[in-house]
């Protein structure tokens, strides 16, 4: 079973880095900070994009493309925007190379800078809300409800595969009301879509929740989010909603005629979320194994794999295979069939265990004489023979089984992982010896906020919106609370 | 029927771009040189988007993502490739921004200025081949048939709305073999399933043929091409494929060793189509009244429009259009039913004329009464009344035949522009009149070639594929030739 695989017990962090590129779901590219994201890596990606696409139109969203560069003065115009976003960036200064007159190789051309230097977009409200002032100008224009796919660069000095790279992909949606109240519902709508495709399709449980205002977006007036935990105990924001009052409407002066003519600003969200998921995905499922992947999302659902020794015994179990294949994809699952020779099955076995294929079917040419072929999930190890006439039916079934039983386990592991405090020295004992979230109460303010993160490097995740209202005091400072909060150590 | 739109005649330039602006598909945005497109035109590039990854999936390419940034000296590394590409481009020199100390707004942090300049992609060969040296040892790995949707950055100094544009989004399929003749396949291939996409989807008739080597592609042994006639007799290049050879296999040093052991550079192939083919689309099939879209990708294939007096009258009509809706997206139409009560029908007939909806149909009171519908054609005008029962028939095979209709005409159009001549007297004067293709006999040198470009602005847009050997000679030198090329000025 190893694989050269670094157990999670020995170095969770180094299994991760390993199980990525071992899985060929990514790597480093020799630009610093950017990853090459490899064919089944975005074969996931892809997947993801097509069912939050799908939900994005569904709520009555539409794509669209902005540009790539931003100008420099665009990010001084929202104020607190600047300190959030502009400063570890990636700069254009200049728009031509030229041959070095000394023949020593290509050179930027200092007569080519900009005028005014382009910054490549770490997110995109202020093109898009430069754009807006052209597009709104009465009531019928609004609500506006667009999404983008795009890259962004946030220039980062500590890098991991898809959990923090330079370059990105992400979706950001940007959203245009009337209304205050419109666009907080709708702030909170894309939360529960978020919420509703990590859950559904990740099969990772999360938190709905709220950030305190020392961990909003920059520019927002409220932050909403959903917090997974991984198989570490650490947190992982998983996706995030904002609402931005007036703050960019104000910036780029967007402004409406309302249905009296009264003539205001436009409120707004935006929301997003990343390539970044696809690292909550690996932590989430996998094992020491190699990945496991949901069902959904898994670019192959199920591998058959050939076993023969003599030339004579793979025809009639090629036959056997390719007509499983063919009932297998008529009731639209991904099947692949690998019957390479160049590689020996136990060999195979090991490849789509790492790859975290959900469904192994194994056919020789004993289970073509019993009628019955071996399967083999990916979650449990669990193997049995099933007779061919029931195999279809049998996979079907496992497809949801084994969505369901992820699912389940992370939710267990997220119970057991998930701790009341009512001391100060009790929360950095459970932060030391267990992790997870911790539920404790806070005094509200961000100088407690930071002493805490400061002495153990826990944040507030998020102000849970199903919180109980609860009588209680800060564990730092004594005063007054009137709900639990939730701590954790995070990505 | 104006819409305020230039005509053709008067200013096809101009009648153009009115014509993305007013139809919103695109529009200049704040940064020189980049667009935003629309959700409009944005939802045209998405079906584009869907058929051709489904062509390529067809043929066995698998999506991956490779960075944004490359290093300036990988361009060095192949030498003909960075002439071509590395020039005109956005240059990286810094990685962060800080508040001026004076208080005047955000500076470039001097002190954060990057050892190596990184170029913003303008197309990702050099960035690719990097990476492909750590992905190919042997036979085995090939072929590797990888495509990348993703956005690049030419400089461009004029721009046109999706012709040209500084940022644009692409495709690039990037592919290696372990032979020279299973690249040139590849590269034939890709042409072909171009030409396919051209003239099935767009319904643009296309010549498929070789660039001459001053027209290549930087770094390329051949550049296959599909040339496209604009209604104002110019050409577009509507998309190329590359066959690289060895070259950057060789600069990047990516080697595999094949069955029998021996160790030999991989040969490579890279094609792209971008959103320029939204452009080429807009330009064949528009007329004076506005976009004239193929059903395959418009956006809307139906657009119902309901027609009422009286509220009372508004309730029958109401029901009957939405039944109708529904029988339509039941058969997989698009539809779209108008009902806002804030614009008349006739501004939302001139609407749809304007953002090409291939058929209108209104229903009114009469209609009821009588059983019918009126509806109407975008490509020829052609208003009838349908039997209610028959709509729905109606509906579907008028989706083919506008579809067919629009490649007719784009053919008879191409035809009559297509002109074989046989001196260059003769050969100024059909492009000063007419415009359009023209077939001349060339002496096959770079000389005339650039002699022809300077004197009438005519470039070589292709050798056909299928063009017949025919023994001529130089329309400008009068040495022999054996084969017609075709000329046009070109977009």
């Amino acid at each position: 079973m190893a694989k050269n695989l670094t157990s999670r017990n020995e170095d969770y962090s180094k299994w991760y880095n390993d199980l990525v590129i071992k899985a060929d779901m990514a790597e480093n590219s020799g630009v610093r900070g950017c990853m090459v994201i490899k064919p089944y890596g975005y074969a996931i990606w892809e997947r993801m994009q097509a069912e939050l696409d799908r939900m994005f139109k569904e709520t009555g969203h539409q794509n669209a493309y902005f540009p790539l560069f931003i100008p420099k003065s665009y990010f001084s115009k929202e104020a607190s925007h600047v300190d959030g976003f502009a400063k570890e960036c990636a700069v254009v200064t200049h728009y031509r190379l030229k041959n070095a007159e000394d023949g020593s190789g290509i050179i930027v051309d200092p007569e080519a800078k900009l005028e005014e230097e382009l910054i490549v977009r770490p997110t995109s409200e202020t093109i898009i809300w430069d754009t807006y002032r052209r597009w709104i100008q009465s009531y019928r224009d609004l609500p506006l409800l667009i999404n983008q796919w795009a890259n962004v660069v946030r220039w980062e000095m500590r890098t991991r595969l898809f959990l923090r790279t330079s370059e990105f992909l992400w979706q950001e949606g940007h959203t245009a009301h009337a209304t205050k109240e419109e666009a907080i519902a709708e702030a909170e709508q894309m939360m529960n879509v978020y919420a509703e495709f990590a859950e559904n399709y990740l099969a990772i449980p999360v938190i709905k929740g709220t950030k305190t205002e020392s961990e909003r977006f920059a520019g927002a007036l409220e932050t909403y989010c959903i917090e997974a935990l991984m198989q570490d105990g650490k947190a992982l924001q998983a996706g995030t909603s904002h609402f931005l009052g007036q703050n960019f409407a104000k910036a780029f002066d967007v402004k409406f005629t309302d249905k009296d003519g009264t003539l205001d600003y436009v409120w707004a969200t935006s929301w997003g979320v990343s390539t970044r998921l696809i690292g909550a995905l690996i932590m989430t499922h996998s094992d020491d194994s190699g990945l496991v992947l949901p069902p959904t999302l898994a670019p192959d659902q199920v591998v058959i794999i050939p076993i023969y020794r003599k030339e004579e015994e793979f025809e009639a179990v090629d036959k056997a295979a390719k007509e499983l294949m063919a009932k297998l994809k008529a009731k639209g699952i991904r099947v692949k069939y690998d019957n390479r020779d160049t590689q020996k099955p136990g060999w195979k076995f090991n490849e789509y265990e790492l790859k975290g294929v959900p469904v192994r079917i194994a056919i020789g040419p004993k289970d073509l004489e019993k009628g019955t072929v071996e399967l083999a999930r990916r979650d449990t190890f669990e193997k049995e023979f099933v007779p061919s006439e029931l195999v279809v039916d049998k996979v079907m079934s496992l497809m949801d089984e084994i969505q369901i039983n992820l699912f389940d386990k992370a939710i267990r592991y997220r119970s057991e992982h998930t701790t009341q405090v009512n001391s100060y020295s009790e929360f950095k004992d459970v932060l030391e010896d267990k992790g997870g979230f911790v539920l404790a109460h806070w005094d509200g303010t961000a100088e407690t906020e930071e002493k805490i993160k400061i002495e153990t490097k826990a944040t507030i995740r998020c102000i849970p919106l199903d919180s109980e209202i609860e009588a209680g005091s800060c564990m730092v400072t004594g005063k007054p609370s009137s709900r639990r909060v939730v701590f954790a150590r995070a990505y």
